[in-house]
């Protein structure tokens, strides 16, 4: 299945033609991203909370302290809303109304369900790995206490929608002659160089995943 | 008041060394981000929806489309938890369990309430120049058709409360004999030059107050 099950729920209500079920599209979106916005309800209220996210197929991996509400909600199989964005430009147009941003997000709903046992470890290798390709191989791996403290959940994505601005302003058609400046300003998330930490033996070098990871493009 | 209250709801439940409920703290994450992840309920679902914001007082503007899922529930009054997210740096430990992110974020609660009327152009005033400040009169302002298709609301900010993590990363003691590198990967958000649309006139060059929004420190 290569779209999503179009529902009430994930529909894209407001600009249809920036709406998107395809699952390449959605997932690209997700898997450029570092960090999700999960949303939960507790008690009838309303929680955002953002975290760290991996995809692995049709599913999502979040992970976090046991105790944390977010993973006590999510791992008890609590359903979820996590919404993945990159903000891509402001936008500026010669009227107020047309101002927007470039973006592409990404809402995916669903339910979790907790990661435990055999599978736990391969579930964090999995997400170590997604995040920084090369690192798991290349530090010391959670001991007994470590993956006690640490809860592992995946997220079935049931239903999901993209939306995605690109391009220029869109002005109505009698606004083009206004004197107004109008255009784009790009705005991108960008890596750093590495900064090693102060402890670190002068003889430990960047290691090449983590150069890498700064000369691709950006998450 | 320049604390939040603290309550069962926006207590920073793990790691409370990161957390804090100075009002200045929180407003400085919101202030310099462009857009927040609003949670909302409906019908006992969870939704999270990414929109602009942009903060007045100890309150949060919004707006939207009249018809938005997300207007249509903040403007009848209903509940929402707001966050807000700047990722820093990837913070690499020589240990896979202290692996981490350097983070500023706020997590807001509040209800909505519609702005109308009298009130509704001076919001999308402050709205717009909070975002890019000296573009309101600069523009062509909305016309009663665009008034009426926009929705705007303010979030009373009842509770809120702030976490970051910046630094190195915190190994276990026995840890950095480790042969690994560990250390901090920043990550920031850019603006990029100025992309003029194509039809715009030769004879209008980029504003200096664009070219301040792409010299100031990113939002």
């Amino acid at each position: 299945m290569s779209q999503f099950e179009l529902s009430e729920k994930n529909r894209v209500k407001r600009v249809h033609k920036r709406g998107s079920y395809d699952k390449k599209t959605v997932y690209d979106i997700v898997d450029s991203a570092l960090i999700g916005h999960v949303g939960f309800v507790v008690n009838g209220e309303p929680f955002v909370i953002p975290t760290l996210i991996a995809r692995q197929g049709d599913h999502l991996l979040l992970h976090g302290a046991s105790s944390s509400r977010m993973m006590r909600h999510v791992v008890a199989g609590g359903e979820v809303s996590i919404a993945v964005t990159h903000v891509d430009g402001i936008v500026m147009a010669r009227s107020v109304f047309h101002h927007s941003i470039n973006y592409r997000s990404a809402v995916l709903f669903g339910t979790g369900r907790v990661v435990d046992g055999a599978s736990k470890m391969e579930a964090l290798r999995q997400f170590t790995e997604k995040l920084i390709p090369g690192r798991w191989d290349d530090c010391r791996l959670p001991n007994d206490v470590e993956m006690k403290a640490t809860a592992v959940a995946e997220i079935a994505i049931d239903l999901a929608s993209a939306k995605v601005r690109t391009g220029p302003p869109g002005d109505e058609e009698e606004d083009y002659a206004l004197p107004y400046w109008a255009g784009v300003v790009p705005v991108r998330q960008v890596f750093g160089e590495p900064i090693a930490d102060d402890r670190l033996p002068g003889d430990i070098a960047t290691p090449d995943y983590v150069l890498d990871l700064i000369n691709g493009s950006a998450k």
